[in-house]
């Protein structure tokens, strides 16, 4: 039996989340052992007219077991089944609801090779598929649920038990509700004030931003031509708004694929695959990584920056003040969906259409055309910390601070 | 944590049932709340050279809200992804484990027409994976895992806990587990013993078998020209043994198609598509059933036997003593798996090619010209009796027993 909080969250997940219409399929991929979360958005999905849930069942045990023992040439090939599945609803306008549980350490051990190799021919394969999801043409969202292994990685120290309920407590903080049915209203209240400082963001329209701090970051990246911050959530190319990610703190951008140069010092570990990589270092010149070290996970870091061409490139730049709610929390969520949202964050790989002007409505070739980097890949990694220090650079070369010891300056 | 009988049931299933080879893909259908016991056979697959070990899980309360809230049309196309998974898969050799746990009645109240639109929709679309199957390209299995649904229908009486535990003992029994290691060696006696009346029933070459019991059938059927009685296992068309049933204890062959006249009454509920059908009463004329009726559920066994032509005629003929093991557990298991091999049955639908002598090398055309029945259903149905009598008629029309009161007469 899920309690009322579980139930005012996974209906925050279908109604706001992918904001499910009448008669669009959704597709919601679950751990098996969270089933009970899955069939309560289902539910609500069906009570709001959705045409058909479609499942996509997840089992990192499963998962862990191929890497570890199916025979190699597994990870060279993505069945056409699964091309289908991914774009044939795709095409149909099916929405998709993410509920993550992982376990942060599911693949821990695994030959990285294999993952990239898997990595390659299924992005390739799922290439229409992704241009619709980064082109916003039907609603996504990621939603978390606590669950055994991912909690004791948070909360160590407690016992499972009492570690499920404080990671629960935590994603209720985080996605604002409070179990009074106020949680939409919340996330309105909650959207329009990220809204605000991203049409300060717009308005002033920064060539490029320079970051700095003590761990070591010293930093520009230009952004790109005609970018637009978003923030708050989504529309779909069809009209629809969505919210990606639940929550979401972040005001992100699309950079110029050629215009990062210095240093990154990662500030917090990167869950990524199901293993854990601990204090990353970038060095970029031109817009590319080139260098890319770790104390751990560097193999696997390696493998996903040299994914293809765009893999080594940035794709996304984020700002998160010091003090957002999830930094509040003062946990390390292993997570990236929470991570990020504590924290001022780059990704590399592909770039978001959405993040320059027509962007949604231009083809793959005009896109790149305009400075957007191309990847099968999307890795978020963060760098905020409490006296990072951004200054935004404009377009007639004035330089003004944007962030000032972690916090927005304006 | 299973326990060391769960756990030698699991290999027996993996290592007899399906008698996975170095190389095979196997796909495992199995309840996402039985996880556990699908990775061990996951475990044991990859131990013995499986290839890659593809899930397909199944949620009960998920295909029930689908049958009860989805868009009418869903019910009337295949996905093409389904098409590509089931059939690719069996194109490249792999085996099919079936873990089932299915709740007897989960699908009460749903509309059959749903049910039977997507029989046929599916049935069409899945057309050569299914004939693959029935000619045993691949080796396929079917066991049963106790869970708490279906352990509360059949121990009604008990508490959840030990309605679980007392049908993980009946099955156990059943499948021959004693958790000393001795479960292969048993079941290698096990199916020599059934053979040895498969082959006697072989040397007599019936013409038709006539059955007569107080409940009132009175009925015969002419058995397929150059049938093969089958019992104790089958081969694949590469040569490899395996198990489709555990348990099995029946001997089964087919019927010629237009040979069945008289009344059949089921002497068991038949458990169909998550509805149980109750005191079926069948008319035959030439083959075909004429009259169908039942206590309940009637409707969905209409419209199962018309789902196409040759469902409303006979695929099997199967013979159980009343004194089978499975009988003895003096249980009604609500599984056709279990309930079958307790009992003479029949099945309506698809016939088995290897049960005419070369059957498994004919196209389509020539089995049905051999008088095999064809359809994209096979619905097993019970009607053994304490008291049933079946007399064999041979090609020159001699009489003889086949059956006395319930039990071989040889």
């Amino acid at each position: 039996m899920l309690t009322p909080k579980q139930k005012e969250y996974m209906r925050l997940l279908v109604e706001v989340g992918v904001n499910i219409q009448q008669g669009q399929k959704l597709i919601i991929s679950c751990q098996v052992e969270n089933a009970e979360f899955a069939r309560e958005c289902q539910r609500i999905a069906y009570e709001n007219g959705c045409q058909e849930v479609i499942m996509r069942w997840i089992d990192d045990p499963t998962t862990r077991m191929k890497y570890l023992h199916a025979a190699d040439e597994v990870f060279d090939t993505c069945p056409e089944w699964l091309v289908r599945f991914m774009t044939d609803y795709s095409r149909e306008g099916a929405a998709t609801l993410h509920l993550v549980s992982d376990d942060p350490e599911s693949l821990l051990g695994v030959d990285p090779s294999r993952l990239a190799r898997w990595a390659k021919v299924s992005g390739e394969a799922l290439k229409e598929y992704r241009e619709m999801m980064m082109r916003n043409e039907n609603a996504w969202s990621i939603g978390a649920l606590s669950a055994p292994a991912w909690a004791k990685k948070v909360f160590p120290e407690l016992p499972e038990a009492e570690a499920i309920e404080a990671l629960w407590d935590k994603i209720f903080t985080a996605v604002r509700v409070l179990g009074d049915g106020s949680a939409v209203g919340n996330w309105q209240k909650h959207a329009a004030k990220l809204k605000e400082r991203m049409h300060i963001l717009n308005e002033y329209n920064f060539k490029a931003l320079r970051y700095r701090n003590a761990l070591g970051t010293d930093f520009t990246v230009e952004l790109a031509e005609n970018h637009v911050w978003e923030a708050g959530g989504d529309v779909t190319t069809k009209g629809v708004p969505f919210m990606p990610n639940m929550p979401t703190e972040e005001i992100f951008t699309a950079p110029r694929k050629t215009g990062a140069n210095g240093v990154v010092m990662a500030s917090m570990p990167l869950c990524l695959k199901g293993t854990i990589i601990n204090d990353i270092r970038f060095v970029f010149e031109n817009g590319k990584i080139i260098e890319a070290t770790a104390s751990s996970g560097e193999a696997l870091l390696r493998e996903e920056i040299a994914l293809d061409e765009g893999a080594s490139f940035l794709g996304e730049v984020a700002l998160v003040p010091y003090d957002s709610p999830i930094r509040q929390a003062q946990v390390l969520f292993y997570e990236t969906l929470y991570d990020e949202n504590a924290s001022c964050h780059l990704a590399f790989g592909e770039a978001y259409p959405s993040c320059i002007k027509g962007g949604t409505a231009m083809s793959k070739d005009e896109s790149k055309a305009a400075g957007l980097n191309d990847s099968i890949t999307h890795v978020d990694f963060m760098l905020g910390t409490e006296d990072l220090s951004i200054v935004g650079i404009t377009q007639d070369g004035v330089e003004m601070p944007v962030f000032v010891d972690g916090l927005f300056a304006f």
